[in-house]
Order: structure tokens, then C-alpha cells, then sequence
């Protein structure tokens, strides 16, 4: 079928909006109408060309929400007319890593979702006759897609798309390396480095657990007011510190001894080491969330550990996609978690280029594309 | 009092075996006959003048046994011919750390201890009219010593001092990483880096959960049968691997993904990545436990954390001296533990100096040093 999609044909350059072909769902497999997706940063790092994995031509997008078309033989979970939410972390509940309920790292399609192609091997989509990649399991810029059954949380039909979406990335990973992977307790004190998309989430998801402090750190200003909003108790930029004052000893002493819990959530091996190193002596816990740059390497010394720091990763924020997901769809309807505050814009897809400009500025926290409008 | 004690008076020379004065207990400070010693890898590093914290003249050894001989005013837990194992981590029970519950690390006396100084400031020992440094609250290298009555667990009468000094130190932190660091679970797969003092402990505490593979890393084939007598199920020389053949890849093969647990034991950063990176996907956490050299530092990818990996440390086993170290004594006198098989050489004070040498030799596990034999 002909579909719509916004086309990364090679690294650096800006995406081509044009009319592309998709097949339809094979067994396990289904067809997704895609309604609304959200633009991160981790789409930009690939279109970028720096992401070492990143595969040409293929069409980007992860944070989906849509709508099932038609089901593949074999899938029995989801019919046409549900909504759902796609998972780049899938969830099979089969494979070793779901069953040992110790991980969300679901594996059972690991090894043709990073080469960009269905669990088959092959590709659904073509663009002018030539096989298009899958992005991250999702492809989410595009109206129409296909999925594995196992990589689509069933969430609600009440949920607005263009808001929910952003739980197939954003939200999920903020609140849920506070919840599911640091599970921070109530009265912690909590030091947040990068305000961002990802950041004011975990903001968020600490003040929902109760966190008694919520530390922001970011260099840019225009953040502290909007993660006040979102439970920030204190805002601190580094580079207003006073001269030769560090930001791990500001920390320390600001907070008594460390951080119960640290997160870093820009992608800075520099503020994961200083994430760590503000954690309290003998039990903080720091969680990388951020993704680095390709070769980039974190280091400290390991007398850190030794004297009882943890030094811990979260990705897509520990959360099972289809157990977790729903639930966090219920948690904002029920007016448990902010997101509509996090939309910063909302473009056609023809735009979508604008969207990376504006995140190329700095500005605003999610821009989401809708479709059809 | 005159005492006899080993005296470290400059780095890097051998200790001086002479007669030293030792002032009674203060306030709080109980007086302590000690009977027997071990000799472990850190009061050599101190020893060798390559610890930037070393402090000289000093009275090293920290892993001691002995007899309350008389108690400071105040002090309500002990009394004159209580048994007792000193402790270089105390547990005041009082303090922001041990109030916690979530850390060993007392920090009760931490500031005075790191200068070689009792809790109020001064020194006890003396040495030709000038002062002598304590040694991580303990100088154990001596035949008497004076401890805050918060560092030290009174241990049952019938324990024979020679065997479970060495609970004061190596004993418990190999078993304690286990045990009370990473708690690991029946029938986990376990990795040991180093197969020395603290390495066969921690495969001992590894057998003691019931690990169901237990395999040991190191470049000693001589380490091998030993290890195997206290529960390793397999032996890994590095150095016979086939060329080419990158020792975390072989575990990660050979484990089927990767070990649930892995110890670092060696205090080496190389070590210490390679344990990180053999752990599992998704859970596996590895445990620092050897001390790495000034300065050194580790590093890794952060990808390593984020995909679930988690990166700890462990000082003292995360035992509580005064509350765990008594529940050891017993498992060792219940028979649960093997002290004697690791206890390589006896020696009286006059020839302490052999036993490091014989550790720079690689020669044997423990060397005791027993008083008045």
C-alpha cells in the first residue's frame, strides 16, 4: 500500500517527505496507523550520521501511538480498532531475558531489530522500488506501519494520541528509571542533571514517589521554571557557581553528604561521573539514562563503589512495554503525570524537518507530528 | 606500658620489630591484648609507600584477635577478658550512616582514624619519645593495642584467635560481598576475579548461597586446586587462552550470556572492567572488592550500565563489625566455614618481615603472626 512517511535517504541531511510503500503484516506481525509520533533526540543522533548503528535509507521514529489495521496470522492479542503504542523495547514474556523478571531488556527480536528489519529478516517498507529500513522496531514517521505483536502495548481508546505518544519514549523513561529501576523512596533526596524531554520527567516521576528534595541541574536557565512546575525544589546552573567551585562538591554540601538518587539524562559521560560522585557516600544510587556518544567512555575511581556508591543504567526507564505502558496511559488519564505541558508543538509531517531545527536551537521540550491533520 | 610492637618507620623499609609505649585507655577506649594477626595485601601496599594516605611512623595491621585487658570510663560493652576482633570499620550505631540501614560504613571516628589518630585527636603509641601512628584504628603489628570501644565485636570464648583474626579482615570481605553486598541468590552463576585471600573467600561465600556455577579467573594455575576445594566449579587462566581470545568473551560464551555475579578481588581497573562487562545483560551486577592503586581509575562504556549491568562495591563485605563479625565467629566454629585450609604460615613477630615477603613471592594465602609463642 501506498503510505506517507518522512524519509531519512542518507546521514546529515534533512528528512524527504514523500510517498512510500508498505506491505502488509506477515504472520506475527501488524498493521498500525500511525496518529500522532514525538521527535527525540535519539531520531536526531541517527539522522545525525553519528550513531555508529544507524542504517540508510530507513524511516526514523520511535514514540507512536495508532491504531491496528489489520493483524498477520498467528496474532491473537490485539484485533483492528485497538490502540496501541509501539514498543522499541518489546516484550515477549517468553525469551530468557522476560523470564527472569530482572530485566525489561526483552531479546527475542534483538538481533534483526538493530540491522533495521523485521523479525523475518526482511523489510516492509520500499521507496521507489529500493528496500527501506525499519527504525528501532517502530518507524514511527510514517501514517501506516508494522510491528511484531509483541512490540505494541494496548493502551485505552480514550487516550489522545498526540499526548501518549510520547510515553512510547520520553515519559517512560524518565518516571520509570525513578519507579522501576532506581525505585526511589519516599523522603529521598534526588539531583537530576539535564532538565530536558527525559529530565523533567524524572522530575516528575520523583515528586510522584514522594522524593522530599528534587535537585535539577542544567546550564540552561530557561529550564528552572518549568521543572518547578513539575516538583523541582532546587535549581542549580553550573555555570553561575562561584569561580573554581565544583558542582559535585556543591552538591555534596548543599544536600548534607550526596544524593540518595542521581540521574543523568543528557548523554554526557563528563555529568555521569559527576552524577556519581554527588551519590551519598555508602548507599547513593546514580542512573545513567542518557545515551553517549559512540565510543565515548565513563570512568571514575573506584574507590566511589568501593565506599558504597552504585553506578546503574535504565533503559526505557525499566518498564515491561505492554505490563507497564497501559499504566502509564491510566496514570495520565487520571491526571497522575503532566504531559500536555511537555508539548511544546505540534506540526504537520511535511514539517517535520522544523521540529529538529527547533531541537538544533534548544528550544521548547517535545515536538509531536500529527497525522492527518 | 612497654609493648612490642613491629614498627613501620619509613616506607618502603622493612618493619622494625622493637619495644614501643602504649598509653591506657581514655575515655571510651578499651585496652586490648592482642594474640594473633594476619598479614594482608593492604597494610603491604601501606608498607610500600605507593598509599598516598600512608602515614609513617606508624603501627600497621588491621586484622587482628585478642583479650580486653582494661576498659576506659564509659565504656559499658565490654569488660576485661572479653574476647574480641578489632575493627578498621566500626559500628557506632548512632551515626547518619549506621542509622541508615543501607551501609557499613560507620562514620563515627572516620576523620581522626584516616590521620592515624584516635577519637580525640591523639596518639597512644610511642616510640623513643616521639609518637606513633595508629593504623586503620587498629595496629594490630603490636601486642597490645587501644580500640574505641565502637571498634570492637566481642566474639565468643572458645574461638581460637588464630584462625579467626583473620574474620577481622580478608574472611569477611570476601564472604560479606556475597553475602550481605550483592546478596546473591541459590543457583546463580558467579565469577571470581583473583583466587587469593579475598577471592577464595568470596568463592567460599558463593558456595555457601549455593551458586550453581561457580568459575574462577586467574592467571595462577597453582590457584586452581585450592580454589576448587573451597567450590569453584571452573578455571579460567587468561593467559592460556587461544590467541586472540578476549577473556570476557569466553565467559560471556561459556556462562550462556554472561554471570549473574562477578567480584573483582585483585584491585585491578582492567579486572575490574573485564568483571563488569562478563556480567549478564539486563542483571548482572559486578562487585568491587580489591583496592586499586592511587589515582587508577575505571572505565567503561555507559551502554554497558544502561542495558542493565549494575556496578557496585564492597568494603569490609558490607558486614557490621560489632553485629555480623560475631555470627561469622560462629559459622566458623559451627564448621560452615574453612579459615584453616587458608591459613598458609605462622609466624612469631621477630619475622613478620618474612611473611611479605612471601606475599611478594605469591607464596601461599594467609600468614599468621601469633603473640607469645
Amino acid at each position: 500500500m501506498d503510505i506517507k512517511a518522512a524519509l531519512a535517504l542518507e546521514a546529515g541531511k534533512p528528512l524527504i517527505v514523500d510517498t512510500v510503500q508498505l506491505e502488509g503484516p506477515k504472520a506475527g506481525e501488524v498493521l498500525v496507523e500511525i496518529k500522532a509520533t514525538g521527535l527525540c533526540h535519539t531520531d536526531k543522533y541517527t539522522l545525525s550520521g553519528h550513531d555508529p548503528e544507524g542504517i540508510f535509507p530507513s524511516i526514523l521514529g520511535h514514540e507512536g501511538a495508532g491504531i491496528v489495521c489489520e493483524v498477520g496470522s498467528g496474532v491473537t492479542s490485539l484485533k483492528p480498532g485497538d490502540h496501541v503504542i509501539p514498543l522499541y523495547t518489546p516484550e515477549c514474556r517468553q525469551c530468557k531475558s522476560c523470564l527472569s523478571q530482572k530485566t525489561n531488556l526483552c531479546t527475542a527480536i534483538r538481533g534483526t531489530q538493530g540491522k533495521g528489519l523485521m523479525p523475518d529478516g526482511t523489510t516492509r517498507f520500499s521507496y521507489q522500488g529500493k528496500p527501506v529500513h525499519h527504525y528501532m522496531g517502530c518507524s514511527t514517521f510514517a501514517n501506516y506501519t508494522v510491528m511484531p505483536e509483541i512490540a505494541l502495548a494496548k493502551i485505552r481508546k480514550d487516550a489522545p494520541f498526540d499526548k501518549v505518544c510520547y510515553i512510547g519514549c520520553g515519559v517512560t523513561t524518565g518516571i520509570g528509571a525513578v519507579l522501576f529501576t532506581a525505585k526511589v523512596e519516599y523522603g529521598s533526596t534526588v539531583v537530576v542533571f539535564g532538565l530536558g524531554g527525559i529530565g523533567l520527567n524524572v522530575v516528575q516521576g520523583a515528586k510522584m514517589v514522594g522524593a522530599g528534595r528534587i535537585i535539577g541541574v542544567d546550564i540552561n536557565p530557561k529550564r528552572e521554571a518549568m521543572a518547578r512546575q513539575f516538583g523541582l525544589t532546587e535549581f542549580i546552573n553550573p555555570q553561575t557557581l562561584g569561580k573554581g567551585e565544583d558542582v559535585v562538591q556543591h552538591i555534596i554540601e548543599l544536600t548534607d553528604g550526596g544524593a540518595d538518587y542521581s540521574f543523568e539524562c543528557v548523554g554526557n559521560p563528563t555529568l555521569m561521573r559527576q552524577a556519581l560522585e554527588c551519590a551519598h557516600r555508602g548507599w547513593g544510587i546514580s542512573t545513567i539514562i542518557g545515551v553517549a556518544g559512540a565510543g565515548q567512555e565513563i570512568s571514575t575511581r573506584p574507590f566511589q563503589l568501593v565506599t558504597g556508591r552504585r553506578w546503574i543504567g535504565s533503559a526505557f526507564g525499566g518498564a515491561r512495554g505492554r505490563t507497564d505502558v497501559p499504566k502509564i496511559v491510566d496514570w495520565y488519564m487520571d491526571g497522575k503525570i503532566n504531559i500536555d505541558d511537555l508539548i511544546t508543538a505540534h506540526l504537520p509531517l511535511e514539517r517535520i524537518n522544523e521540529g529538529f531545527e527547533m531541537m538544533e536551537r534548544g528550544e521548547g521540550i517535545r515536538t509531536i507530528v500529527e497525522y492527518g491533520k
